[in-house]
């Protein structure tokens, strides 16, 4: 059994709350959130702390807190030579406190407060300082997914980067979608089929062959149309720097 | 029995004549490619024609061409006064030879030569200039798809920008996430999950509101490494429009 603490309670936080309640040969001994009140939904009240000085002995502790946050919470933990491994996909190993044995437990997904997640897909990517640490951290982690990476900073790094493209700005494109179908009364439903394909297409053709669009096929007729529909000055300039971007990149292959 | 022509050999055509041959209640008359090796493989010889003299008798011709073919297709065919529909999204239904009865039959998805794709989800967008066309242009898209909409030229139009949005676009993301892992040594398989879950969360949440990073959370440390982290200009040009663009909309809610 795997006695684990959970130090945090957003929605990192309580995704692993929740699955790790619901896995065996892992225990959750205790959840600290600032504030209890944000995880009483999730736990009864004696599982929850808000006061360093009262966090129970566990084999991993894990900091699943804001980026800025981190180094700080790190600190404040009133012992040392233990395991404690962050969650952030931006954060060196190296920026937790040196006096416990450090390690990085980065679940690389898309938590959103309303909307549950099959952890089991969730991509775990772990590094610790010592190997003896990999062990157990690679574990636990196993207990929890079927997709667990050794994942040093500097990759991690990357990760977090490429995360940031394929996740955080492709759903700033589908606001765009919206918005556009809104102005035009065209219900938002009509793209949701689109959207769908053209993330299951990346699981079986690579990213590059799956392209299809006028900037690929040099359709300049049909760019300008575009760009002369197109009245916000933003949605223009991302019109024209993504299609440029797409002649590039097939011209790099 | 509806007896259908479709005109053309690409991927759309393609796709077409499979989901036709395949469906009750429709009967693919014939096809035409210029060039007929290129459907060989999708139908016996004499179900395809290259000269536009040997068309057969049909309810509906589909012209899925490109875009540039299409009003040239259109005046050569031999006959008027017949319904003929092209499939693009980006082209007016008054630019078809008004010999014939003119409309639309604009499939939104994005069609690969190798992945197939389940018709019956595909949103069939239809215009006819006759309201008894309508009727029957409906009748062929409601065998073929649960998904039929009548959209107006202005707003197919509007709708194949947002398209190029949240595919052509979100692909090209997809694109450089790719590079970011390879020049990592990170196998792209570990961004997968999240690709499926960024775009399987829009099925039930806005994406306004699906919005996660951190742009929207205005996390400019982060935003600084990577912005240090990317050394391709157009990328980190990218980086920084789509982060402004969260970052505004935000705003607007």
């Amino acid at each position: 059994m795997i006695k684990v603490v959970v130090i945090g309670s957003g929605n990192v936080a309580q995704h692993l709350i929740k699955v790790i309640k619901n896995t065996a040969d892992v225990q959750l001994e205790q959840a600290f959130a600032r504030n209890i009140k944000a995880l009483e939904h999730l736990l009864p009240q004696d599982k929850i702390t808000s006061s360093y000085s009262k966090l129970k002995e566990a084999d991993v502790y894990i900091i699943a807190v804001s980026d800025d946050a981190i180094t700080n919470v790190s600190s404040q933990l009133p012992f040392s030579g233990r395991l404690v491994a962050h969650t952030s996909g931006s954060v060196g190993m190296d920026e937790t406190d040196s006096k416990n044995r450090r390690g990085v437990f980065y679940p690389l997904q898309t938590f959103s407060k309303n909307k549950d997640v099959d952890f089991k897909l969730v991509p775990l990517c772990l590094e610790t300082e010592n190997a003896e640490d990999y062990i157990l951290l690679e574990k636990l982690a196993k207990c929890l997914s079927d997709n667990v990476y050794t994942i040093n900073s500097q990759q991690r790094q990357a990760l977090h980067v490429a995360a940031v493209f394929v996740s955080n700005f492709v759903n700033s494109l589908y606001v765009t979608g919206n918005a556009i179908c809104n102005e035009n009364n065209i219900p938002f439903e009509i793209l949701k089929p689109l959207i769908q394909e053209t993330a299951h297409k990346v699981l079986t053709i690579k990213p590059q062959d799956a392209q299809t669009g006028p900037a690929i096929r040099n359709d300049k007729k049909t760019i300008e149309k575009h760009l002369a529909f197109l009245k916000d000055g933003k949605q223009k300039y991302i019109y024209q720097l993504l299609s440029e971007s797409i002649q590039e990149n097939a011209k790099k292959l």
